[in-house]
């Protein structure tokens, strides 16, 4: 049964607001998914919910899929629209939003596959949930956060990351070294212009590779770029000097992918 | 000489504020160009400019920006930083921006090289910029916005683009029926789940291409559909339904772009 909060001091709706944070997502371990595609998509998945929370001003076709979570079990509040503006993101609220537990994972649950991306201080989280949502529809096996880059799991990332980033494995870590020393099977290389080109290194790879990318602003790091096995370029019109983070991230997994299968 | 401005009735600052809206870039033939690294590289590529506005409280580096562009003979004005913040875009100003003439095109300007990008009802503005960035950097002679997309100078499509929407030349169309009758000799395709993978399709073509790509939500329209000649796919892992609009161009873009060069 579907009960109706109107209370801005109930602990739900409390929890909710905070959760626009970072740094209360954190703390509590909590994130926000939402909108009626993104909480679709992530009950579909089985994905866990601690509760859902529905405008009361939400639309007819909205309010059917609370009912319809509510039936399976979750738990479904109705709250005032004006409470609901406060825990959305969006500027046009969609009028869903499930309060879920962050994912856990352990970092050797990431390198199970053939390509892995790890973000060096892509601190955008447009970009970083880019370089997620592309992570996951080109087969990795988990995502790297090295320290400084954004936190997975905020409201931009989540919907950068078409609420994928509660699919894929993802993990925090804070260097790539101790990524080097736990995975010595990986193949390490990093996105720079400088770089071998994509299609002529493609060729030559047989390993399963960690792929790094930075952030527009300042590349690789130093402290990560001593710890690469090499590096990779995208070939560019001349006199442009570069690419959206997230999406040069793409094209590299891309065709690593399409390598690889 | 750089002059001080402090009211907001002044006619310059008052086209500046307007011209956060599209509506009114479009009345004016004016479009906002904003950020330092920005303008800077706009004045690089000896983009046109009518004035050039800077705060009172923009950095050391930003002010000696704005010294050379008025040294070099472009007009500038220096304006409260509560003024300043009617006119920015972001929620962090820059200090400074500069208000530039619309780039005018004729679409046979767009149809010179091998590749041409078409935007079908790409209305986000942060897809369409990164669309835009992308056909820069991968060589494309012109990008076709059609009917329904977002407008092309907004100050949104702008920061996307990385300010490279007043490099490349841009047409808006009305629909794509149009660009067949007029440039016969461009293989027209569109960007679909269901079309020939890219890898295969690439190998085969030896003609100037239009690569047409729809909205995340809605993908290809309808009446887009009916002027295409094929249909291209990026393989993906399964069970992943899409990539963002943007990096889909980016990844086919980068493709061709890498198979002609």
């Amino acid at each position: 049964m579907i009960h109706t909060i109107t209370s801005r001091a109930n602990i739900r709706i409390k929890l909710a607001i905070s959760l626009q944070k970072p740094s209360s997502c954190r703390k509590r371990h909590r994130f926000l998914m939402e909108g009626p595609k993104f909480v679709s998509d992530h009950l579909t998945r089985n994905g866990s919910v601690d509760f859902i929370a529905v405008s009361q001003e939400a639309s007819d076709e909205t309010l059917l899929l609370a009912r319809m979570a509510d039936n399976s079990g979750h738990s479904v509040i109705q709250i005032p629209a004006e409470i609901f503006s406060c825990i959305s993101n969006t500027g046009t609220p969609q009028g869903i939003v499930a309060i879920c537990p962050i994912p856990d994972h352990s970092v050797s649950d990431l390198f199970t596959g053939k390509t892995v991306l790890i973000l060096d201080k892509v601190a955008d989280p447009g970009n970083a949930g880019t370089a997620v949502r592309s992570a996951a529809a080109f087969g990795c096996s988990g995502v790297v956060f090295l320290k400084g880059s954004a936190f997975p799991w905020s409201p931009k990332v989540t919907r950068s990351a078409a609420g994928l980033n509660s699919s894929i494995p993802i993990c925090e870590v804070n260097d790539l070294a101790a990524i080097r020393k736990l995975f010595p099977n990986y193949l390490i290389l990093g996105a720079e212009s400088t770089g071998s080109q994509m299609d002529d290194l493609l060729q030559t790879i047989n390993q399963p590779v960690c792929l790094v990318t930075g952030s527009e602003a300042h590349g690789l790091s130093e402290v990560s770029a001593t710890a690469l096995d090499g590096k990779i370029s995208i070939p560019m019109a001349a006199g442009v000097e570069s690419l959206n983070a997230g999406v040069s991230a793409s094209i590299l997994l891309s065709g690593l992918f399409r390598k690889s299968s």
